[in-house]
């Protein structure tokens, strides 16, 4: 990789932002997750920052033990949507279920989105991760985690296949001789496959990017070999530098399989950030919000990783319990992970749920010490660019103001836009259509 | 019905208004269909002239014979979304079908294009007339008309249950106690049908509105009944007063089934409207348009009411030909009234076709003529009200500059919005949640 990496940053939305219970914090606006001039003022200022996208993640089922900005917040592509006809270069990046839905829906509204926003749209490719999803859209059963992989690989076929349906100079509109478009230059999938059969052509013209940007957001083997294949970028999440720097190498090193080079795919850590004056200023500012969170919430919370559990039923100063498989065809990455940090630690269920609920930030401390910290991981190849969540309801804009300009003065960060689309920002190549 | 009664007006979206060649007109943005500008700023004379929404009409399949502004055009619940955040009082309607999506997403959808419009979601329920829609949704058939309207019923059923999945003060965030919501306030569907098994609740909190409006379209007589049942609005289009009258009365009939009043369900009568200074103005500005269409576009343009039926294999100058059924699981009412016209008027092919393609306004001439027309219409019950479409691509501004004022002199028409959301504008009462 060259010397000119450039590092990349998002922000995501997350309710008020910080843990779970973050709108009860006295700066939070308690309804962010579905207070549009809330969204519109993130996203402003994620521009002004030069950010290169604001990520809207999204689920399909709900309990009345569901946190609380899950329970009432925005669909992803109506918000990007809206928030495209206010902002001019911030990608707009949403997640989208390939469990549950349609390729030829799901294709034209991403379309749609990278045409309204002139080349600004991402998608976030999931495949669900919660059970109950099911039982919301007249399915039996939630499809089991490597069934799932094969639906959204030869799924991302079909949306790519119906995203090149129309040459991008297809558009002929010649009032003169009354050509509207060259017949040649118009392309019918005709898919056929295990999962899906799809006709085609799409009706909406290639996009400003040539495609939108597509993201991938599960950690699993299926999840890193649907991102080796089809995704221009991963979020994905990491506890340690040598856990983040292991899982680079691997994803980067399974590019070549698919022909592609490392440089074609990005990959973002999330990360939770918290700016304070010195580290006095920090702690106060973490456990403030913390303190937020009840017992309770943190084990609803700790639940909905493990289909739902219900942990209220175990003693909570004890070991955390054996749960045998729960959780291996939602989060499987995520509750292996907390399950093997409880053993590892030797943790009670109440910690387990408490830090759960409220994890510490990735990285703390002034602007200088969270520049330092982004700084190192990028530099170390643990990551291509972060997506910064902010710990508390006010830390994001402090990022803008605070971090942003230091990374900025160290040459990591741009000062100005490189263009106006989000493959623009990200340095990606644009795809070439299938068909010529 | 009162004195008191108010004429409603919308407009729709149709490429760069006017007959399926008007692209190709001197004053016409050619891809306007794909021109987020030109909705724009369509949306803001729209709300200039204080009228009730926007619609934005779709469909699922495309071929290369379709129309040219089907072939590429922005996705209706996308570009509404981005409207919202540029409009105040308009509402923004779009069509959907119950045919080929989801009810939780499309549920969904809806609700959070109501929240970023703040109360101006309106959805056009459609069954999808095209047989060629399933191919693009991995169907081995389309389904047949009457069982399409059984499942759009069950599906209104389910989505009209999941919008109620919260009372309207259910979020109670209270910062200080940590309740964000009262449990006795969310309603868990658990729909199972027919068709459709959907559990619940939405993710998304009871809207503006109460819920979006509901439009439907489709004049067949399953249509009708469906209107009757579900429906605040219908969209439909005759060509004569008395036939606008016979059905004005047969769905307003239809209401009493229901429980419902005749006020209950507004009827919308979509009419095309050339305004000039005179009638020489007039006939030269139908003629102009006119004369953008070919006969093989002409052809084209018909053949898609019959399944994409090929007319021309057959003579030009001869009779219409007798084609049987077709059509009869598609546009049923439009190709019935094509096929009776036909006849009635001994009409050849050639002249059925362009007809079909470049129909004559339906009311033309001055302004203070053009509101005379609408208000016959109006004040004879053939309507309560109309969804505008330029007969040229210059007209619709001209109708909201010229033609308004007159409706608003006359007072029949607002010159004021009386409220900020569409129910308000529409006169409809707030919806009762069925859990009370």
């Amino acid at each position: 990789m060259s010397n000119n990496r450039q590092l990349r940053l998002g922000t995501i939305l997350h309710g008020a932002s910080g843990n779970m219970s973050a709108w009860r914090h006295p700066a939070a606006i308690a309804d962010a997750s579905i207070n549009f001039e809330f969204v519109k003022e993130t996203a402003l200022k994620a521009e002004a920052g030069k950010l290169d996208f604001l990520f809207v993640a999204d689920g399909l089922y709900i309990n009345e033990k569901s946190i609380p900005h899950f329970l009432n917040r925005f669909e992803p592509l109506t918000v990007l949507s809206a928030l495209a006809s206010v902002t001019t270069h911030l990608g707009l990046v949403g997640t989208l279920s390939t469990s549950y839905s349609e390729p030829f829906t799901v294709a034209r509204q991403f379309a749609s989105l990278d045409h309204l926003s002139k080349g600004r749209a991402g998608w976030n490719v999931v495949t669900s991760p919660l059970e109950g999803s099911a039982k919301n859209f007249s399915r039996e059963i939630h499809p089991e985690h490597a069934l799932r992989y094969r639906i959204a690989d030869e799924y991302l076929d079909v949306v790519k296949g119906l995203w090149d349906s129309w040459e991008e100079d297809a558009f002929i509109r010649d009032k003169e001789s009354g050509q509207f478009f060259d017949a040649n230059k118009l392309h019918t999938l005709n898919h056929h496959g295990d999962f899906f059969k799809v006709a085609g052509p799409l009706n909406i013209s290639r996009t400003p990017q040539g495609r939108p940007i597509v993201f991938q957001a599960g950690a699993s083997d299926d999840g890193k070999k649907l991102a080796a294949r089809h995704a221009d970028a991963i979020f994905t999440h990491h506890e340690t530098l040598e856990e983040a720097q292991h899982f680079y190498r691997d994803v980067k090193g399974q590019l070549a399989n698919h022909g592609r080079s490392p440089e074609d795919l990005h990959i973002f850590q999330g990360v939770s950030v918290i700016v304070g004056k010195d580290a006095a200023d920090v702690e106060n500012q973490y456990q403030t919000t913390a303190a937020l969170v009840s017992i309770n919430d943190a084990l609803n919370y700790l639940g909905r990783y493990f289909e739902h559990h219900d942990f209220s039923q175990y003693p909570l100063d004890e070991a955390f319990p054996d749960i045998g498989d729960l959780g291996q065809n939602s989060f499987r990455s995520t509750t292996d992970e907390i399950k093997r940090n409880a053993r590892e630690r030797n943790l009670t269920l109440r910690q387990v749920a408490l830090e759960a609920a409220s994890p510490r930030p990735r990285f703390s401390g002034t602007a200088q010490q969270v520049a330092d910290g982004l700084q190192q991981w990028f530099e170390s190849h643990a990551a291509d660019g972060f997506i910064i969540q902010g710990g508390t309801p006010d830390t994001f804009p402090r990022f803008v103001d605070e971090v942003v300009p230091v990374l900025q003065a160290r040459g990591l960060f741009r000062t100005e836009y490189p263009g106006t689309t989000l493959r623009e920002s990200l340095g990606l190549a644009s795809p070439v259509n299938q068909y010529l």
